[in-house]
């Protein structure tokens, strides 16, 4: 399947090769022209089948999805159905491997981790040239305020979609239904549900609040996220505009908000997301958060301060799934629009992962206030046996090394714990520090991240893929780091294949990175160096299942 | 006297080395601690006599003010005398290669480029030990309002610096007043001017309102900016506070307030500057700014949005000049707190470089409103002859590459411009670039720039210090870049040694990065590829005088 779709960059260099036959021409923004003409499906599959994927590649995540073929982006219509499944749309080109011709892909699981592939979702109007199903979001009617669930079975969902229709001319936020739970969709005859003309304007997500729906929608180049209500899906009245807040970039994009629970409290508070590019402090695209309080029409944030989500390059288009109850459970896209049209995992015939689903929660942490945090969910369902020897649950590591072989890890996927322990009062030097170095014995590449325990860069974790071979770009940057207020109580990870993902103290700073070694990564060293008395490094390293085999 | 200087981490590495003896250990932003005892001078230099430097060696900048030994921070008390020469005042510490143990160095140039050192101008008082004269600002009271300068001669300025006292306990605001234009000091006998019992509020800059002084300081860890108010410079009178804005980081330092004329109009618009450190988005300290009014007692930025100050990992702690009438001069500190104690200009006996003074504007941007422009200030006052062939004034660069050789700079530090051209409506292919590569010729390593006209990455500037060996460390990030809205209309930059500095459009945009080649960087490829028909790119290269030798 995968020679069929063209590829652009495959072999990365600068300047980047020009795109290839078959892909569009994108916006500064990386997303698709709304001036572009596609051509229009055949798609690489027929509609109502399944895609097929290889995924043995070994760029190919085990325990993440990444699209069967062609090229994928933004997560959308993220919901959990009443039966416990889970519901994952995608932004999906089919029939190349760089953005545009934009589908909704669709993929179901039980876990957030075993997916399967399900035919694609929402085409574009055949009847409409150069026109593409953006980003959106999709929620359950339960009370069939839209009218359209009257004759549903029993058991089965009322799933309504919002999404952005671009054309050549605009963006319009379009509903559709499905009478099946969410495999086929009927475009609502009333489309479009709200058209002011721009052709900027996008990427709805629309939640329930009390009687009513409410939708947060990005007018990109106006740095503003409008805020839209409804009774019943069809009819939508501006509330508010929430804007000129955060980093501005260039363009707003993928707007959310959702209610979430504060950490060893009854308190709650409000969180509204927001991905801009290009214009990150990293280049390209970045999320970003605020916090504060919403009222049906209105959100207020608490500050004027700009909270971004993430110290990665790698982690954009955060949604939040329909469906959940009292607990918030996003999906982001793990790339970056300035370089995800060139990374080599086009040699396998698809591009971009989708990051490791997360459990939101707010912590209310030393001095700094309110901090989202973005833990792994449930990551226990996919861990394999232990990797280190003898597999001993945890080994301590203090101020020696503790080489693990991943060649262990069928799926060479790994999952890691490291919980710090250090005295308090204890005098910590400058060079008191963890390190993580996994390594490729066939091409001695590596990949490193790290932890600063003392001195003045205490409380630093930090990442570095810039000895890995597989892909070099200018863009492409190479090292991360944050700095959080105290040493830090635990650093733990996700390895797999190519993508690294960092979390410290269980979320509350993350780093989402794509990497992209020539040779598999097969052994972790973990180190200490100058531990002070009394402190410890317990770690604990699992393989993970893998999901796609 | 380099050699009689302590030196961390001259050798670079990860985990960094301890810190050297005789070197404090540092707080988690990297400012001496205020719990920490050093050993009190004797300096490196008697007091009273100019420090001497050897500028020769091969990291030295040329056109830039780097300290004749030790370790320089912050600049401080920066003024313009009515005879026109610049002082500038310096975080310095005489006796090691580390921060700590911090006076007020002090040199006078009357071209911002070509630097005198004189004598240090403030020394920790003697009598508390531990304690350190922190970043603050200077001021010309010209109508003696502080009653300091009743008999001073004919000629002389009326010099104030105000700055923070750090000791053991606590950080006040303290002013000490010159008789002899800004050369030596005499402590005010009243201080503190302001206690507030706090160990975390620092940094005064102070200018004149009308008819009052204004000083903003940061309350460091409460993420919040002081402004007070005095007639007199003694009293000081709390008027509001400005906070929870923008990027927090760990903690807010070194604020600064200026109005700015906006570029072709009438208008002007009040400027607040912040550093924050660490907790950047690229890790460890970076500026930003808010842009709003400013009415003698209160500033109300004009929106929610937060401004980061430059794309690269090294600028900081900007401050303006007081004295420059209508025109707004500034000079930031050229480094990083998280690596600034490791870097291996240590080997010539010194640490830290202030990047390029600049002419801070506003200009009205395309749909991104307000901008902060900072374009290099005079720099043709050290502009040597042209490095083209020939000597020519410009060459037009299309689709081709010119190479300069920049051993004829006899400095080593060159100066170009690129005026870029390409025609309204022509399709620009996403391969369409600039690329600038200097090369050493000994060790063929690399530092690299670049600017995309075309595709998804259109209006992207990039620097890629990664390619150069003579400094690697976890925390050294390689790879800088942002975008703008439109294609870019020039692209300028300053290399001097350990020092390069790109401005896109003037100084709309720009990135401030410390370099560390193993061997001198003497050939300049410039390239440009796929450029449109019609399309044009002027190049003028410059060598830049010795102001050092």
């Amino acid at each position: 399947m995968a020679s069929s779709l063209s590829s652009s960059g495959a072999t990365a260099a600068y300047p980047p090769s020009s795109t290839a036959s078959g892909a569009s021409s994108s916006t500064a923004s990386g997303a698709p022209s709304s001036t572009s003409s596609y051509p229009m499906p055949p798609s690489a599959v027929p509609t109502g089948v399944a895609p097929e994927g290889d995924y043995t590649g070994p760029l190919r995540p085990q325990v993440h999805f990444s699209p069967p073929v062609g090229f994928m982006n933004d997560p959308n219509g993220l919901f959990r159905a009443s039966n416990g499944t889970w519901h994952l749309y995608y932004q999906y080109n089919p029939t190349a491997l760089v953005a545009g011709n934009q589908h909704w892909g669709h993929a179901t699981s039980e876990d957030l981790y075993t997916w399967e592939n399900q035919p694609i979702a929402l085409y574009p109007p055949a009847n409409v040239t150069g026109s593409g199903v953006f980003s959106g979001s999709a929620v359950l009617d339960t009370d069939n305020t839209s009218g359209f669930f009257g004759n549903l079975s029993e058991g089965v969902d009322p799933v309504v979609a919002v999404y952005t229709l671009n054309t050549p001319e605009k963006q319009t936020q379009n509903i559709a239904y499905s009478t099946d739970g969410g495999y086929t969709f009927t475009e609502y005859e009333g489309n479009p549900v709200i058209d002011i003309g721009s052709n900027q304007f996008r990427d709805p997500k629309v939640i329930k609040y009390e009687d009513h729906w409410v939708m947060v929608v990005a007018y990109s180049v106006d740095f503003a996220i409008g805020i839209y209500t409804s009774p019943d899906l069809k009819q939508w009245e501006f509330a508010s505009n929430f804007s000129d807040a955060g980093l501005l970039g260039l363009q707003y994009e993928c707007p959310g908000l959702a209610q979430l629970p504060v950490e060893d409290s009854d308190e709650k508070a409000w969180v509204m997301y927001l991905s801009i590019n290009p214009g990150a402090p990293l280049g390209g695209s970045v999320g970003q958060y605020f916090i504060g309080d919403f009222n049906g029409t209105h959100f207020q944030a608490n500050d004027a301060a700009a909270r971004i989500d993430g110290f990665g390059a790698d982690y954009y288009a955060q949604q939040s799934f329909f469906g959940t109850g009292d607990e918030s459970i996003a999906l982001g896209w793990a790339s970056n629009w300035k370089y995800t049209n060139l990374v080599p995992t086009a040699e396998e015939g698809w591009r971009s992962t989708m990051a490791t689903p997360r459990r939101n929660y707010l912590t209310n942490a030393t001095r700094i206030g309110y901090v989202l945090v973005s833990e792994p969910y449930q990551i226990e369902t996919v861990r394999d046996s232990s990797l280190l020897e003898g597999g001993a649950e945890t080994a301590s590591v203090v101020n020696t090394t503790v080489e693990i072989d991943l060649s262990n890890s069928t799926s060479g996927a790994v999952y890691f714990n490291l919980n710090i322990t250090v005295p308090e009062n204890a005098s910590v030097s400058e060079s008191a520090a963890i390190t993580l170095v996994m390594r490729s014995s066939a091409s001695n590449e590596t990949l490193e991240a790290g932890h600063y325990l003392g001195g003045s860069n205490a409380g630093t974790t930090w990442v570095n893929r810039g000895n890995l071979t597989g892909f070099d770009h200018p863009l492409f940057n190479e090292k991360f780091s944050l700095t959080q207020v105290g040493p830090g109580q635990s650093l733990s990870g996700i390895f797999d294949r190519s993508l690294f993902e960092i979390f410290v103290d269980g979320g509350a700073f993350h780093a989402t990175s794509t990497v992209f070694p020539s040779e598999p990564l097969d052994t972790l060293e973990v180190t200490t160096s100058d531990l002070p008395e009394g402190a410890d490094v317990q770690a604990a390293v699992w393989g993970l299942k893998s999901t796609w085999a």
